[in-house]
């Protein structure tokens, strides 16, 4: 589809959360529609997690989003979903990846929402394409039991006048489930919440730097908990970590599922989303480091910082290894 | 994409206008795209005219709209595009074809918006294809001059207590443009008014026989002018004619500039907009009989029979030729 | 949230419909909350009546809004909530009150929409915080009886083509509400209300002095009765007054509930808005006189004078207890 001025910031740059948004949604089609090709209990696919994604060129208002969407891996329960964007400039007729991002998703019931049905299984036209797979399948289960357990912490609202600390940027947003929110089966689909959560780690991000700022990339996104319509959800981002040129920012999504049931409120999910800062030609711009304070967020300094280096050496070694080819 | 319960009404069908919508989109771009191949200025498709289309079967919330469009035939300065919109419910795999539409775009320089640029011509496969599509040129542009002359003719506001009464049901609405409804010229984009103009029928209709009501078909459809961001719209609805199942409404767009120029309210589109009334379990209602007060009612009373009758003998006619294949 | 495009005019100042949509959404949940924070019936907070509020200074598009709500004062049977709108320009940090509303809300039954549940007492700090909060209880106990009474007065279609006449700038919009207007219990969120009045308001004010206008104060607004999902909605605004550099529109909302009940249309809402046009520097403009043709419309003008003069009063002696203090 083609992006509108309310998809794009101040500057022209298509939201990350928009696109987000979109990856979601085809990965949503094609995992309900193979969950339900053979006969069986009718089936929605509900999201439980996106692999790590980077942000590799921005979109503009103008460009026509495509979108590509292809299943790669089936386990019992779950459906891994490849999703390429591409932004085509239909005046041009230039096109370039935007980015490329992996899905899982689960099939759970129509009739019983709280049954997690079996996924028919794909071919493979190679036995090792199977092989990967399940490797990506175990270390994905591996990851998402680990953020369960980190689930505890929260954002405390705090006020701090002072620029460049981490209370200063801090920010939250409550948003109100409605229909247009949610899948057939009255869950808040995963893209929303996506979109969101880029919301506000966009407002965290250009309130520290107070330039335009556009998503480099989101850590793996586990979502743990569904989200009823009628719930009242809040969104908080806090920064984590900066670097010269980047600042990561976590974010936490909390649903009070107020009206129907007497259940206390929740963690459904959270994430670090990256962003850079750009100057008006489009370079990136230097950030100004972020200050700590207390202990613990020099502790999240730190681990912000050992994910920072992580993802820098497997860049590295990525491109040494294209380049030995 | 999905449809969303905020693209259908209260009994889950989704509106004609969505669907309009929808296609023009896919117009703009296939065209858009095809007018800017060659190296040459840069330019903007913007939609001339939409082809009488008929609403197939309904779409229902929850199911996936597949959209395809293909450039069909391309004189100097317009292209033609086929649309063709399948529903697919993603949980049984059911495909239905909902409509195939025709839409005319013309190119508007993006430096000069009054230019229409020159259109690459397309090869087409077989000599014939080139020359049904010269026929169809020739058809749509006379038709074209004769509803500009046509198109002095208002709707004036009446309230009229009596039920079945044109001045019972006849409705009007209007709407800023803002920047999300405009092309990249700052022009109201084809889809945008189709909409609205679905909408306003919609509830004339509704007004009308009180049930659940769908839109069977939309008459060919002519934008004769532009219409900027900024300006305020007045869609105007009034019934002209019924037939024991369908309801005929015509409905006008008429632009006010008031902000930017000092430029009187003109007419920039006008169609004709046919539905059905259905019952719960989707089967056509019986519709009440329009009362005609006046003489102009009585007089569009019988020019819309007269489109009706039309429209029926070439279906019909249409059906025997594929009875004899 | 960040102000999008969609959210401003064509000078780049957010609607006050859209801030008047927001308030209303942070009062709805924190009064829903609240009503449910004791085990009893679950509810659904619905919005009785806000009362005057001024807009203080413009917002514009790329600043984020900050709503706080608080809940000052309860009765046995509604809320009083307090909110707080502040505009933040997250790139130089400059934050400006928006401005300041009070809304009153009734918890209304979840199983029986009928039900009129009892609201949980607050805790005051003093005394005299609940003296105060049941002198305003009483207060807008009595407007509200007035208003009803009041309600009676109609708009008809005129056409008036002579400029700066009541007829040439009174305009209607019918709106066919849809599941996302709604809350749980299938009725229209007062703020989804507010915002259509605000924009059919602000088409009346701009048709009248064809300049950019913004929203100055919205008297305050009685919610007789409820709006039900698949009802349509139809709001009228006409110039009621003009000062050297304000004007006044009255806003009707009369709702017809045509698809499932036999019921007749019924006047819903009733308000005054207060326009300013303002130079393309942001300063003030001088307003063309409202001609006044009928004796129903010199009526209202006087009317009109009278709230003007009130409020100019109100605002003299509040600056110069300011002033003494």
């Amino acid at each position: 589809r083609i992006m509108r001025p309310d998809d794009a910031n101040i500057a022209g740059n298509v939201h990350g959360g928009t696109i987000l948004k979109m990856i979601e949604e085809a990965g949503a089609i094609i995992s309900t529609r193979h969950c339900n090709s053979q006969t069986g209990e009718p089936c929605v696919a509900a999201l439980a997690r996106v692999e790590r994604t980077d942000f590799l060129s921005p979109m503009c208002i103008g460009e026509v989003a495509n979108v590509s969407a292809e299943i790669t891996y089936t386990s019992r329960h779950s459906v891994e979903v490849q999703v390429n964007v591409m932004s085509e400039n239909i005046l041009t007729g230039a096109k370039k990846v935007t980015n490329k991002a992996t899905l899982w998703y689960v099939p759970l019931s129509l009739k019983n929402v709280n049954k997690v049905l079996e996924v028919p299984p794909i071919q493979y036209a190679r036995k090792e394409q199977e092989d990967e797979g399940k490797k990506r399948y175990e270390e994905q289960k591996l990851d998402r039991l680990e953020t369960k357990q980190r689930n505890g912490d929260m954002i405390f609202p705090v006020i701090n006048p002072e620029p460049h600390t981490v209370g200063y940027s801090q920010s939250s947003l409550i948003h109100l489930v409605g229909p247009s929110d949610c899948t057939l089966l009255g869950f808040v689909h995963g893209g929303v919440t996506m979109k969101l959560m880029d919301e506000v780690a966009g407002i965290v991000a250009a309130r520290h730097c107070k330039t335009n700022i556009v998503t480099a990339s989101v850590d793996a996104i586990n979502f743990h908990e569904k989200i009823k319509k009628g719930s009242v959800i809040t969104i908080s981002g806090r920064m984590t970590f900066t670097s010269n040129k980047s600042m990561e920012i976590e974010v936490f999504v909390d649903a009070d599922p107020f009206v129907d049931e007497p259940r206390e409120r929740y963690r459904a999910v959270s994430a670090f989303f990256t962003y850079v800062s750009l100057s008006k030609e489009g370079k990136p711009l230097p950030v100004p480091q972020l200050l700590t304070e207390t202990e613990d967020e020099k502790r999240r300094f730190e681990e912000g910082k050992g994910r920072y280096l992580q993802t820098k050496a497997k860049r590295q070694a990525q491109m040494q290894q294209v380049a030995r080819q």
